[in-house]
């Protein structure tokens, strides 16, 4: 049995940006899937004994037991002492991106994503749709940015920020991002491709029927 | 002279967050009102010197040039060694409300304020502002939850938990809160507004032209 459970689901950006560095960092840990889509994250019962927050990811390890990607992020670090930045300028610089990512770019890329792939035809607010799409360009223009001359977005190698960005970038269903328009962000994806270890979301944690 | 400045406007609740803990922790600093309304956040010298990702607040502290608020307060308590929680778990818990407040409620707020209240009337997209709307109502029932029986989101203190959460709270424009609809949220209000040398938005950072 695993040491670490991850309460997950494979369409989960916010999850896999837990996933894959507790993959490559090389802890024993196993994801337990969530039937989200039957709401179960929304269920008294996963409110009161998982998470107040009625949200996946949840990382159980031992008596500690953390939600928000960010959190379980840095959790890990403690753990391993991997891809938190070296030093105290480098840290501050990857919460920043940790932080920005949730504010500007996983929370609209993860709401977009599900109203244009998971809602019935039918139910999909266009309008929405489009404004969310006009804040995820401006979004991606400041990554594409930052990655200019760089392979990693802070220092010289893989940290949470990277993870962080990088959560609902590698998923094949549309949401208005294509990786072959931002040529910065598609090397820099290339790039954690390339990491030893290295899965694509649905490789690393159960798909729930379609 | 200040021996900080924080580049804000009143109007910004991200800057808000940071503007309540560096006042009420006694550290000495001063707002340098910036023109977010006629885009200076968005100039190609702001983004040069300033802030890459364009955006406010942006606190400069000597050499260390710092963005993001959530970052801006993890650097107000390596100063201080206040509102970063007690022990290991409170601090985690500490970043987990601003990570869970930047992803859900202050950019749906921050962003749902402005739609409804800076933009010409007839410029307003009512479905996105519908759209937002609800998510917010999810996001105030979570926080409220979160609250009963409790005065602060961690520990038995304020922490940037509620200065994070409490950001665009306090406001007196209209984007769909009422503070008298949440009893826990109005009482934890409350409470941030008794802590000594309290102030409101307006009255710690310059307010723009209407």
């Amino acid at each position: 049995m695993a040491d670490m459970k991850l309460y997950c689901m494979g369409e989960s950006g916010n999850a896999y940006k837990c996933a894959l560095p507790l993959e490559l960092s090389g802890l024993n840990w196993e994801p337990v899937w969530v039937d989200f889509f039957n709401g179960e994250t929304r269920s008294p019962e996963f409110r009161k004994d998982i998470s107040v927050m009625g949200e996946v990811p949840v990382l159980v390890h031992e008596d500690v037991k953390l939600t928000q990607s960010g959190v379980i992020q840095s959790y890990i670090s403690e753990l391993t002492g991997k891809y938190e930045g070296e030093t105290a300028q480098e840290k501050r610089e990857v919460l920043r991106w940790v932080l920005w990512d949730n504010h500007k770019m996983s929370s609209m890329a993860g709401v977009t994503r599900f109203l244009m792939n998971f809602l019935p035809e039918d139910k999909r607010p266009q309008e929405v749709i489009g404004f969310n799409q006009g804040r995820l360009k401006a979004a991606y223009a400041v990554l594409d940015a930052a990655l200019e001359g760089r392979d990693w977005l802070v220092g010289n190698g893989p940290t949470h920020a990277d993870f962080s960005c990088c959560g609902y970038l590698f998923y094949p269903e549309n949401f208005g991002f294509d990786r072959n328009e931002w040529v910065n962000i598609n090397r820099w994806l290339g790039n954690i491709e390339a990491l030893e270890g290295y899965k694509a979301p649905y490789d690393l944690m159960p798909r729930s029927a379609a």
